[in-house]
């Protein structure tokens, strides 16, 4: 298992876009929007890891939630792993429980799994794989 | 600029190793406790980064007072750069604040310099670099 990114809730991407590149010296390589969880999102390369910009595109989204009731800051930590159907299965086998019964389609070309903050000291965790040819 | 740790405020060091464990299929491999922070650490390596677990050691330390005011979770991220006083120097001057004047003694053989979350998106950023003998 390897952190592949950390995922940032923000208001409006376009302003965060401007402050990261200055924070970090560098631009965002990618912009991609995820339908499916209701977000569009940027990423910047950090080292080996990478930060991921959300800006909720549905008011309904978990993004769009997570800002009205924290605010914008850190979101989610992303973990990949090999196969995350054997994952899922001994994290469920230590006692921890997921948002989602199945693995869905993400951003970034991934397959993904999010595990319930209530079990993981208050940290949104997502598993994610790449999506094999 | 890399990411060298991502740092989460925990309630009991003690019992959340043994949770992140599980989670990572992997031990804590270092233990440090930071005076000058009121904190006691762990680390774990997850890929080129590491998770630190963040316990206050002291009620008044920065960790205690997250945990009060927001619960456990994800408190910082620390991104590690050649040279803290050019870098402190060059984000002063995109109009970035900092927490702290001068950088200070921080975990694993670091100086740290933290910037002020209201200008970072919610995000609370940590410089350091490894200090040279």
């Amino acid at each position: 298992m390897k952190l592949e990114h950390i995922g940032i809730a923000v208001k409006n991407l376009s302003s965060s876009n401007e402050l990261f590149e200055k924070l970090f010296g560098q631009a965002a390589y990618k912009f991609e929007c995820v339908e499916s969880e209701g977000v569009e999102t940027s990423f910047f390369q950090l080292g080996a890891s990478k930060i991921e910009l959300l800006q909720a595109s549905d008011p309904k989204s978990a993004v769009s939630k997570f800002i009205e009731k924290r605010g914008e800051g850190i979101h989610h930590l992303a973990f990949e792993v090999e196969d995350i159907e054997q994952e899922i299965a001994r994290l469920k086998s230590e006692g921890f429980e997921f948002v989602q019964e199945q693995p869905k389609l993400g951003a970034d070309h991934k397959i993904v799994c999010f595990l319930h903050p209530k079990t993981t000291n208050g940290v949104l965790v997502e598993l994610c794989q790449e999506i094999k040819e």
